[in-house]
């Protein structure tokens, strides 16, 4: 059928879909959300197709199509197109086999990420890809196919090197910054450590956010690798590189019900480390009363299908299981916790950010074959070795080597939250923690936030200040100030 | 955040959408595809969010939105409008618990249909629904909400009387168009029985494609109201009023894996009976080779849910299971279906489908109170009672009563498949019948289709004509002869 092109101003970041007249859909012998193949000169494109609602927009023999079809295709407003309904892509056949409680092969798992990403499946057909792992569950197998083939489809960073490392928190906690002292020290002592993190997805910050307080954090691939051989490390935005795309995708349909199927979880994470082209991986599970991960039994079982994982694709995993029942530092939101990390490295700061990074490290060291790994962490991080490196990726990065931690704005709205009776802390709600430095503005005002006192088992005195809230908007801290402050801190 | 609204000369039948720039989503706090609230003066509503792909077409600080969504807010180019996060919808919460191997009650199910219907549900989130019901099953209890929830939620007939006959066949095979000559043997009995079908959807034809040969079959629900008072019958095509159209929106989602979660099969069937006021429904599974159903045990089971689900809400159901292991009638197509329907109310025509049909009017009548049923439908179509009837009902849907068999035109390009060999017909392959028609044009080229001289059981000399194609573009028939047409009959 050949069609009139209208070109839609608009183009989206989901499946690539042309809309027609209800005439013309039936005219094709096709339904909604059906494919059609748009030929053109020499190139075509298969597309989803919806139908438009009124008749008046999309005539019979008209095609509207999006922005990203047209240049894609190179067609202007009202060139005809040859239009005709496709073939059901093989992976449809896959995903249902899923969805009837079957198990998939390498070559069936790469091909629906495959279709996935040149947007061949739609989103409703990509859902019930995520349904079937959901419900059905995934072998070991299908994680190590999934994890490849999220990888073989991505671009990928590769370094030349034998040994690459790699950390991960798969988190839950507030503040817990320790990439950010890690990387340095691992990266002083001569090891690449090409680090990519997200952005706060639930939480008051992700490790992006906090980077982002010092340095840009969103580079090309071409940026990070140059950054990498200048420094050994970076702390980036892995989301602006096209690195396991196909997880961002499966993610964006995981979010609405926050499914997160661990044979997903497991794959994600480990496709991440891949396409950075890492060798050794530590992964941190923080465990513990409103952490992500509350018992220490389901973090083991989670640990050894990581080592599992890990064994089947190549890289080499440690997985530590640690305290998750408070933040880790005192600072919660982008501003308070890039000082905390500032401060660690100068040898300042947060105690047990200082600690559990350091402990960190020393894994890392000694996993890549570092001897006397524990005393060489600790002599990195106080001689001053680490503050260095991280001046010199803040630099390589385009930011201000020279910032210091009081250099750093911070919301000029406070409200101190006083101890309304004298003890010892018992519990600090993450829970609490997170939501009021959200409501307060993190991680979008990058200076709101919290700043914790005092921590788990410190003595308190009635009327000593237990934390501080810190907002950029007035409106937002009186917001913050209807929230149930009282049980923030439990004594 | 207030918003410039752009808007997109455009609207579709599917979720209502807003297209946003990367920068505001971020500023909103939220993620693509979750959903803001749209405020302008007294009114409000919820639209999903997806992130324009470019920067250009979308800036930061504007909102594009479909028509329909200006629309209903009574909104335009350039004004400013308040966009702000929206709670999750409750009915997230209950698609997670079916996801997760949970049962449904009656409000929890009542909730998904409305927002659904709403379209306060995103297609990728109905999907879920979907998947947890195909691969969780649903509880008998579950289906009967589901059915409930259905005609709740959409507008229904009702005739105030005590009794309305429908019928309905859970199709697979060819012809069977036993609905256009029990319609009008039942109506002329003097009872009301407003029958509504589907267009073929993987068919050569469906009743509505068959029907409009003879007459037009898309109206209003109040113009379907006036054809029955005048006539006690009707052969309307189901998809053009609102009548159970939250069934119509999980059929959508359905189509891209063909699947059919029982059930939703056993919701959809009887909720469209409620919808037209139903109150006594024969329902025909016809099982055999190649049909949709294909053991008599499957079936039986089946038949059981049915009866099970009608006493649930409130229906008088009898199941027959028939012979499905060739077509009923000989014409495959819209226009030749229409030619064996006429002739058999005329007393000529296959006798297939007449006996068929005379014994689905006797059961009908039997169950809604008639006496020695079996010979009165009989007389009613032998008396040409019954095909008085369909004229009335042709005239009220604005077709012409007078017209003969001869008078509708076929497809002119022909061809006769002639036997090789002399024998006894074995199997006719119901899949490959299907399957020659609509290459060769059917049902959207309503002359196009296949002819049946020779039946089940009948013997053949070689050399006689076991078929002949019909199809209106000479070049459909040329591809058509490509195909396995050997393979058609079985001697």
């Amino acid at each position: 059928m050949k069609l009139k092109v209208k070109v839609l101003q608009l183009a989206t970041k989901g499946t690539l879909v042309g809309i027609l007249n209800e005439k013309d859909i039936q005219g094709l012998g096709i339904k909604p959300l059906d494919r059609v193949e748009i030929k053109d000169k020499n190139k075509k494109i298969i597309i989803s197709v919806d139908e438009a609602l009124g008749k008046k927009e999309i005539e019979s023999g008209v095609i509207g199509i999006f922005l990203d079809v047209a240049e894609e295709l190179n067609i202007k407003e009202n060139d005809l197109v040859e239009v005709s309904p496709t073939q059901i892509p093989e992976s449809l056949e896959y995903i249902k086999k899923k969805l009837d409680g079957g198990t998939l092969n390498e070559k069936e798992i790469n091909q629906i990420i495959k279709d996935l990403l040149s947007n061949i499946l739609t989103e409703v057909e990509a859902t019930y890809f995520v349904s079937g792992c959901y419900i059905n569950k995934m072998t070991m197998e299908e994680s190590a196919y999934l994890t490849k083939a999220i990888v073989n489809n991505s671009s990928i960073l590769n370094f030349n090197k034998k040994i690459v490392a790699d950390k991960h928190c798969a988190g839950g906690i507030g503040n817990n910054r320790t990439t950010m002292v890690v990387v340095p020290i691992v990266a002083a002592a001569g090891f690449t450590i090409p680090k990519t993190s997200t952005r706060s997805i639930t939480s008051p910050a992700g490790t992006s956010d906090v980077m982002e307080v010092l340095a840009p954090v969103t580079f090309s691939k071409e940026k990070i690798m140059e950054i990498v051989k200048k420094t050994n490390g970076c702390m980036v935005w892995g989301g602006s590189m096209d690195l396991a795309s196909a997880d961002d995708k499966l993610i964006k349909l995981e979010k609405p019900l926050s499914l997160d199927p661990e044979g997903f979880l497991l794959a994600s994470i480990l496709a991440k480390k891949l396409s950075v082209g890492a060798t050794h991986v530590l992964i941190d599970l923080p465990t513990g009363h409103e952490a992500k991960f509350t018992s220490v039994k389901d973090s083991k079982r989670l640990a050894q299908k990581f080592i599992d994982l890990g064994k089947k694709v190549g890289l080499k995993i440690k997985v530590i299981i640690t305290k998750g029942d408070q933040p880790v530092g005192n600072g919660i939101g982008p501003a308070l916790e890039a000082i905390d990390v500032l401060k660690v490295l100068q040898n300042d700061g947060p105690k047990d950010l200082k600690d559990k990074s350091v402990y960190m490290a020393a894994l890392l060291l000694d996993m890549i074959g570092v001897k006397d790994a524990k005393n060489k962490a600790s002599e990195i991080l106080e001689s001053g070795l680490a503050y260095k490196k991280m001046q010199e990726i803040i630099k390589a990065q385009g930011g201000n080597p020279g910032i210091k931690p009081e250099d750093i704005p911070l919301g000029k709205f406070t409200f101190d939250y006083k101890s309304k009776k004298s003890g010892k802390v018992e519990i600090i709600s993450n829970r609490l923690v997170s939501k009021v430095a959200k409501i307060a503005g993190a991680p979008y005002d990058k200076g709101s936030g919290l700043y914790l006192y005092k921590k788990v088992d410190e003595k308190v005195s009635k009327g000593e200040v237990l934390f501080r809230i810190y907002a950029e908007d007035k409106y937002k801290l009186d917001y913050v100030l209807k929230e149930e402050l009282d049980n923030v801190y439990k004594l």
